[in-house]
């Protein structure tokens, strides 16, 4: 008997390993101002898939920016590596079967383009978190915009640094008017309609 | 009703993300020479757990060299920067509740160490493929050996560049006489045995 074609049989891959968690990998990647809410909507959504069966892992400013980009500071230079970090490793969780979700502010197009490009076709899900600035600010739940607009952050983002909001993102979502836990159902039906999760 | 409350009831941890996976995470962290055959064991043992339902990933040089550490080359700084990110996506991993392999070198032993303290107690489990220079030369499956003999590759790890075997591993395997199914199935029954999968 030939171990190796028993071993072999089973090849394992991105197509085997989601197939083995009854999905579709895929990267969701969450935009939007500080303060718009990413954070908020992308834990809903990832207890919403959870409780759906789905296998999910969600990558944010906890977990990133004290170990794998403990290195980089604010730079724009920094800023850039920062995101093309999270989306080689966002590529390493899609190819290890699982929704990711990302929740950066993540402000410029050519370092969400980065991502989506190093992705397969449709595996990429620019989710705009589409809250007005003048709205983050008033919420200002860390006080960052008050130290932004006193000159005690610089290069902040909305304030004296830009965000170019997404041109033809997979999704929008206003999150103004709505709570969290009713913007997050919002957002899980428009990927349940868009046949995304 | 509180929606909130109903969102709420399922945290979505470490604990949780491996409960659902019906697996304690950990990282198994391979070590040895160049051609010590740690890809090759590797790829059989992630196949083995698979077969077991279990759910994994493998880190080797194909999928991180050209991407999260497609900035860094073979000096000494890049390598110990290689194996530190390594670590800390190794670590994203064991968060999001998988068994993660990984296949590189890793010569150092302060750099494996580095990893070990990062995770909690238990989770790192340091598997040395045990496999003698002399074997790993006679095989030098993509000629690298050779190049470094005659100079062409400068710092190569065995040669010119110390390898610093691993002094008290959770796991040591030698892969020498036994062909490479054999020795995964010796090394899979290994970690049933010390209850690490």
């Amino acid at each position: 008997m030939n171990t190796d074609i028993v071993w072999h049989q089973h090849a394992t891959n991105k197509a085997s390993r989601g197939a083995q968690k009854n999905q579709t990998p895929r990267v969701l990647w969450l935009t939007g101002l500080s303060g718009s809410g990413k954070s908020t909507i992308a834990n809903l959504l990832e207890q919403k898939l959870v409780a759906q069966g789905k296998h999910t892992y969600l990558l944010d400013g906890d977990n990133v920016r004290h170990g794998l980009c403990g290195d980089l500071g604010f730079s724009d230079k920094d800023r850039v590596e920062n995101i093309r970090r999270i989306s080689e490793v966002a590529k390493l969780f899609v190819d290890s079967g699982m929704l990711v979700i990302t929740a950066f502010i993540s402000p410029f197009k050519a370092d969400r383009d980065y991502c989506r490009e190093i992705l397969d076709e449709s595996e990429f899900v620019e989710i705009f978190i589409d809250t007005p600035l003048e709205v983050c600010e008033a919420r200002d739940p860390k006080g960052l915009y008050k130290k932004a607009r006193s000159g005690d952050i610089p290069h902040f983002t909305g304030i004296d640094s830009e965000y170019q909001a997404p041109v033809n993102p997979e999704i929008t979502v206003n999150f103004q008017d709505e709570d969290a836990v009713a913007t997050a159902e919002r957002l899980y039906a428009l990927l349940v309609e868009k046949g995304l999760v």
